[in-house]
C-alpha cells in the first residue's frame, strides 16, 4: 500500500474564518489545515472534512481525513498532531491525529453528529461569551421550549428548517435523535444530535425554539411547520457564532 | 444633596486591556468606562473600582462607583446601564447600574471577593478557550491539589504569594475563606474567596497548586512556603488570562 491515511480531530474558533470549506480568499479552516500539511509533506495533501460549517460556526470535534505517500511520512505517527499544531494558527488545533484504514472516509462513514448551541439569556450580554453565544435578552420559558423540542425528534422532512441554496432539495428527510435544552444561570445550551443535518438546519431549529420560548409560536406549531415543507413558515435562523460542531460519531469497525 | 452616587457591576474581556486601572495609553478598562461616562455627563465623572486587575485578567462582576451632579442626571436611573453600554466597546458591559447611598465606596466597603481561575488540562489546547484558560498539558492529581488547597484556607501572611512591586510590604496578612478545585472533563476551575487579595496572590496560589498537581511540590510544602515569607520559595504565577474577578460582596446595609 503506497499511501497512509490519517484521521484528524480538529477544534477551531470560527470567528476569523468563512467556514470549514476552502475559499478563494484562503479563509476556510480547511485552507489552513492544508497549508499546514503542505509545510510537512511535499505532496501537499488535501483534507476531506466530515461536515461543512458556515462562516463563524465553531468546532470542538470536526473530523477530517487525508492521505500521504508512505515514502513521505518519516515521523512517528504520534508526532503528527504536534507537528501540525506547530504550523497552525492558535485558533485551530488538531486534538488528535491517528492512522485510519484505507477505506475510512470522514464524511461518508460518519454515522451521527452532535452540535451544541449556546445562548446567553440575560438583559446584558456577557462579554466573555460574545463570540460563542447568541445574546437573547427576552425571558425564555424552558418548559415550553422542551415541549417544542420533542416535536423535532424523530424522522422528518426538515425542508422547512433549511436555507435554500438555490435549486430544489431532493431529499430533506433526516432523523434527529436528540434535541435537549439545559440551563445553567443565564447560559442555555441546546444539544442536537442526528445522523445528518441539512444546510442551516441546526440554526433554524434553535432560532424557532427561542422564538417559541418568548411566545411567538406555540410548541404545537412545530408540527405544522414540519408538515408544510416551506422555509417561510418556520422561525428565524439563530446566528452562526453560537453554534459548535461538538462531535462526529463513527461505527466501531468490525 | 447635590450629587447622585451609582454602583456599577461590570463584566469585561481583559484580552485587549492593560488591566482595570487607568493607563496613559488609555488602555485601562477604567479609561473606557470613564470615556463612556464623559459622553453622557458633562462633568466627566471618574470611577472608583473595587479592585485593580492585571493586564489580561477578566471580570464578570467588577464593582465600581461614580458620582454625578443631580442637575446633570436627566434619564430614568433604569436606563443608565443601557446608555453606558451604547457607548462602550463590546468587550466591556455594564451588567447593572443602581443608585447607591452617598456613603457607598466600591473598594472600602467590599467585604469579600470571589475569583475563578480556569485551566484547560489536556495535551492540546482548546482554541475556544485560549483567551480564558491556562493550558496545562501535564496530568494533574486533583486529590493532591485539594489537600494543598486546604493549607491556604484561613488567616495567613501571604507574603510568599505576592509579587513584590518594589518597596517593603507592610501588611500581607489576609484571610482566604475558600480555595476549591473542580474538574469537568479537561476543564479545571479554581474558586478563591477572601476578604482581600494581594497583588498577584491568586495567580501565585493557582500556579503553586498546579505545580503540586504534577508533583513538583508536595501539599505539605505549602505550610513551609507560607512560613518563610519569601516569594522565592513559592511556586510559579499562573498566567493572567485564566483569571476572572467573579464577584465582589458587600455587607447588606442595615
Amino acid at each position: 500500500m503506497s499511501a497512509l491515511k490519517f484521521k484528524l480531530t480538529i477544534a477551531f474558533d470560527g470567528t476569523a474564518y468563512q467556514g470549514w470549506q476552502s475559499q478563494r480568499s484562503g479563509l476556510g479552516v480547511q485552507d489552513q489545515v492544508e497549508a499546514a500539511l503542505a509545510r510537512l509533506f511535499a505532496s501537499a495533501p488535501r483534507v476531506q472534512g466530515s461536515s461543512r460549517t458556515d462562516a463563524g460556526v465553531h468546532a470542538f470535534g470536526m473530523v477530517a481525513h487525508f492521505e500521504v505517500p508512505r515514502t513521505e511520512f518519516r515521523m512517528p505517527a504520534r508526532h503528527l498532531a504536534l507537528a501540525l499544531n506547530a504550523c497552525l494558527p492558535e485558533d485551530i488545533r488538531v486534538r488528535s491525529a491517528v492512522r485510519a484504514p484505507a477505506s475510512f472516509h470522514a464524511r461518508f462513514d460518519a454515522t451521527s453528529k452532535q452540535y451544541r448551541y449556546h445562548v446567553w439569556n440575560d438583559a446584558v450580554m456577557n462579554p466573555l461569551s460574545r463570540t460563542q453565544a447568541w445574546h437573547v435578552p427576552r425571558a425564555l420559558d424552558l418548559e415550553t421550549m422542551r415541549q417544542a423540542a420533542a416535536y423535532f425528534v424523530g424522522r422528518h422532512d426538515f425542508r422547512s428548517f433549511t436555507a435554500n441554496r438555490g435549486g430544489v432539495l431532493e431529499d430533506a428527510v433526516r432523523t434527529l435523535t436528540r434535541c435537549e435544552i439545559r440551563r445553567t444561570g443565564p447560559r442555555v445550551t441546546f444539544f442536537l444530535e442526528g445522523e445528518g443535518f441539512l444546510y442551516k438546519m441546526c440554526r433554524g431549529i434553535v432560532g424557532t425554539l427561542v422564538q417559541i420560548g418568548y411566545g411567538k409560536f406555540s410548541p404545537e406549531e412545530v408540527k405544522a411547520m414540519l408538515a408544510k415543507l416551506d422555509r417561510r413558515v418556520a422561525g428565524m435562523n439563530a446566528p452562526a457564532h453560537g453554534l459548535i460542531l461538538w462531535k462526529v460519531f463513527y461505527e466501531p469497525r468490525p
